[in-house]
């Protein structure tokens, strides 16, 4: 697949670095009709945006998004939809002593291994800057699978570092700058937080999103299954070390009998399958867990090599995210988004004309 | 990406159902030149045969592979290579009770609901027998990136429901059925397999797998990433539930001082990110981890419901694993040989005449 | 796109080669649910079959196929279709004394410079037996076409070396061993031939192929353009030196005024267009023209070198067609169904939910 | 394919309108280390563009292109290469009659059958100003080849209406706004095009474009075929009826002894293959031949209907070409680079290693 299109029906090809001038996409197949504007898309990428709150990254952003193309008279055509995003705030003098050499766990020492060079400017291709655009091209998908099947997709951080975040309810989640669904934990959470960016240091988070009302039937046998294309995208995330889908790792010590998710006509009588069996949805809520590992870029000092191979220590200073994993959760809401409505798409393209003799089996009712 | 073809330079599309007369693929884009023969792909296909030990299930196949195209005078030709390997045993009757009703954990009712009906005969599609189409591909692939770069790849289980196996030597890896590197602890394993086997019930595995040798510069950054390849062609295999990279899941509660692996022009001083840094191999030892969820079918009785959405109980019959975990290892190593060299293929497509002004860190001892 | 996959949606994996035990192709994405059986593959087959007239080659092969998967109690059960054809008949001697020359014409130049050897037994991967693969999935392609848009697709030989073929009526086109949709001409052609194959040369021929009841709205705009897609399919043929659409190479010399074709409510008033405006289907008839080159194997002495790059000549005796043209109608013919089946999951994919405002304009009523 | 997405190692989506406020693409695959700047590629765009003789339209746009990533410090990166090319000159009220009827010959129909509605402005997605895209990425594509493997790539008019352009020489080609190479001819073709744009008509053209210093091997068997690929490209392009390769449709008439290219050391006899064998370039001159209809849009009266299905006659004002083919020779030669440079890396990918034990045997010495 190619190293920067998305998705195949639905697809997404990105452009543009962090120091650039602007970063976009291309959204090419969105079904035509679809009512979209360029307000739909910014309300998604400011949930993302940097500088909201103390604990993340001070650079400022507008993120104002650019419909340049596929959309009349406020609907899609079925044209390909071009997203422009200029770049406003750019501080290369914070990157200026870093040509020579490689900052340990980010990409320069491999970028170059593998161009012969590289563009040293604020992470070049590998920034993070570059999933605002993942979240603008979400957008667009979500709103269709939300208009044409009911589908509603949800994402909160439930773990930050050591701390475990418990469920309590989703309307939580965007009252806090951490996207934890629980209120409570937010103090504890800013405190470690607060600690964490004195000591000059960063940490891991795990994320969980969700999709429900995904109608049984979407991914394709062998190969292209629903929940390798979903571990194909979340693994595709800067920072993303791990994907499970359902009861995940979980999965190794349990047995058959406690695992199996058993079927009545009422409904599911669980859900450790995540939503996903044999690579096909099967109606129940899916339920996905990333694990981000903690920034690379810290103020501790590191040892490095130089471009010639010289040791050398780096301490990295400038507008960091001492966790990357707070602004994780838009991303993958948007990741999911992309891999739902290009499924639904391939399943429709083959199974348009199918009718099902078999009633839907209701899902387990706490998703 | 299409549904039963993986990888785009080396593809692998294969065919066939485990019921039905045979079972193959088709290998397209392979370097012409590669040395290969049906006794080096056998060779890998019987590390994966049923009917080995009393811990996996007791059907009896040959799976003897032939090669029908693409080979001549003994080396690959450039053109297609196309895999057959013919069923012999299979027993429908086991199946008999079963045209009406949904078993548990498995596709049946995800298959009917997309497609409006389907072939009941020893799951079908879904079937793990697939997987052995996977390994004789695998073969080839392993070959060549042995010999033109060096890469070895080798996996083992790392759990067995709920017990840790440490690692010991890769030595120890083949002389048991359970693919664990630990003589040690074999007697615990079978005693554990024996009760469950009694039981009626199964358990899931961890497996991890692993590559060295292989260069910095594989991979693409955003979307083909290596990491996300992986996780796509892992959790693809049959009952995976969770794709961990290096420390994985781990990362979560890791700092960045400890997670981030520091250079020295001697080696790296970690591997924490498991070989792969944003998106593209780092040269150090490919680590990775999936976790195998518990047989789906087993003795206990589960409920489920009908074709028409009647309560019915199951209790499923026949030859299965307890633990499919238990065979798993060769397709998982299958699997990150076609990634890899897929990468391989599409890095110098690109790259080829790049000549790299910086030299190579060396691994960390430890892979 | 792989080298041996055609279509995305529809698609289709070949391989085999012409010497050796079979050949064969899987078919993935289609359909579930279309009744398919190994007569209905058969009887496409078999009017492409050598060895039915004296006019072509006198190798003779049953051309049996076998389906191997993909099919449950006589449908399609959505899982790729795998299809068999073994090779009987291999006359290996024939090619005897041409492991060291290049014939002039043949593709044996070409693939020892690409992959540095060739497979020198009866042209290997170039030959033209690989197109019965095309057949018989074209074969799938044409019943789901015609059960479920009423499409009809015929073809036929418009030109044979200098003779041009009068169109009389379809059903005239399988009462002959060309093709051709003219008896009364047949003795022309019958003698034109038999002089041919005395003289040891051989000659072109032009093919027309057509497809009535296409709805408007296949294709794609920019570069999936319904056009571009046949001209792919078309020109991959073995010994396609051209092709057009509609008026073709005619619309050079025409006017505006004469090529553009009207439109009224009661319908277009001409097709110079051949069914495509935009690179999408306009509901009228496609008109599709193939250049077929005079078959390169003859038996009159051509100068040629050897693999050490020595002047050599070559005369090929064996068995060949002298008039390859002759039988590539039901080629040209499985090759548009592979395409417009390919167009139409493609289109409902994206636009299944469009309800058109316009009413369909009538194509022109004479084809 | 992707609709908006051409080539596969060598990739180019592009986007935008002609009544937008900017068109553009995304190149990605390009080799790193390239020297490229807005100068190289403005070069290309500047033959193509409007307004620079009285035989073409009168619309006056800079097309001026702007770099937006993948180039750092005058090299490409390896990343992917943005290039935007702002719409400066619209004049849409020459539209303003327009969106209730459908322009006869134009795409108008079938995009409101394919898609619902249609934005109606300037011919939207399906203008012939997207085309500029396509130079501005070939001119990337240009330079890599010619730097890397002396490719050169060069196109001509080969007839004009119904008169025919004789070759005289290439040097001839930039000298006039035909793009004919034959000065002589010019005062005969001047003459043809003013009466034709009096009369309020158009007519067609026939381009001839041509590679020198291909390797022998590009190219993929069976489906991935060289010319398939060229007639691919060339057929997508805007009013584009027919493409030939070589000896084209005169192939048909032609016998095999006629037809065939001999071999000998000193090279190949004659070159009615048109520089392709078996779907893999031979390292003669690859030849092109495209059919181009005339223009639909004549100021002449025709009939058509509107969106209701009434009958209307339509008289279509504004800035036209009277023959779209007078500016196709820069977009025939860019889609052959892009064709040429996804076969190269794709060549590279597979054969790397290859040693051809074959000398190479020269082209017949006129192209």
């Amino acid at each position: 697949m190619s190293g920067n299109t998305f998705g195949t029906l639905f697809s997404v090809t990105s452009f543009g670095e962090s120091h650039g001038p602007a970063i976009g996409c291309v959204v090419d197949g969105c079904p035509p009709g679809l009512a979209i504007s360029e307000a739909d898309i910014q309300a998604d990428l400011d949930r993302r945006k940097p500088g909201t709150s103390r604990h993340v990254t001070q650079r400022r952003e507008p993120d104002a998004v650019e419909i340049l193309s596929g959309v009349f008279a406020g609907r899609t055509t079925g044209a390909p939809i071009a997203l422009l995003i200029r770049n406003q705030d750019q501080r290369s003098k914070d990157y200026s002593n870093l040509p020579e050499t490689f900052r340990p766990g980010h990409a320069d020492y491999v970028y170059t291994q593998k161009y012969g060079f590289r563009d040293h400017r604020g992470g070049g291709r590998s920034s993070a800057r570059e999933t605002a655009v993942r979240v603008a091209a979400g957008a667009i998908a979500r709103k269709w699978l939300a208009e044409r099947y009911g589908v509603r997709i949800c994402g909160w951080m439930s773990q930050l570092g050591p701390i475990e975040i418990p469920f309590v309810a989703t309307r939580e989640i965007d009252g806090n700058a951490f996207f934890a669904p629980n209120a409570a934990i937010i103090p504890q959470l800013e405190e470690y937080m607060d600690v964490l960016r004195k000591s000059g240091d960063s940490v891991g988070a795990k994320i969980t999103v969700t999709a429900t009302g995904v109608p049984p039937g979407w991914g394709e046998p062998v190969y292209g299954r629903l929940d390798a294309e979903i571990a194909y995208a979340m693994m595709g995330i800067n920072a993303v070390k791990g994907v499970e889908i359902g009861a995940g790792f979980a999965s190794v010590s349990q047995k058959g009998s406690e695992h199996g998710d058993e079927m009545t006509p009422q409904g599911f009588l669980g859900n450790h399958a995540g939503g996903v069996l044999g690579g096909i949805s099967s109606g129940q809520d899916l339920v996905v867990n990333l694990a981000i590992k903690p920034t690379s870029s810290i103020r501790l000092p590191r040892r490095s090599v130089t471009l010639e191979g010289q040791p050398v220590v780096v301490a990295t200073h400038g507008r960091h995210d001492p966790c990357v994993g707070i602004r994780a959760t838009p991303i993958a809401e948007a990741m999911l988004a992309l891999v739902l409505i290009d499924q639904a798409l391939r399943h429709r393209a083959q199974c348009a004309d199918v009718v099902c003799p078999t009633p839907v089996i209701p899902a387990h009712p706490v998703g």
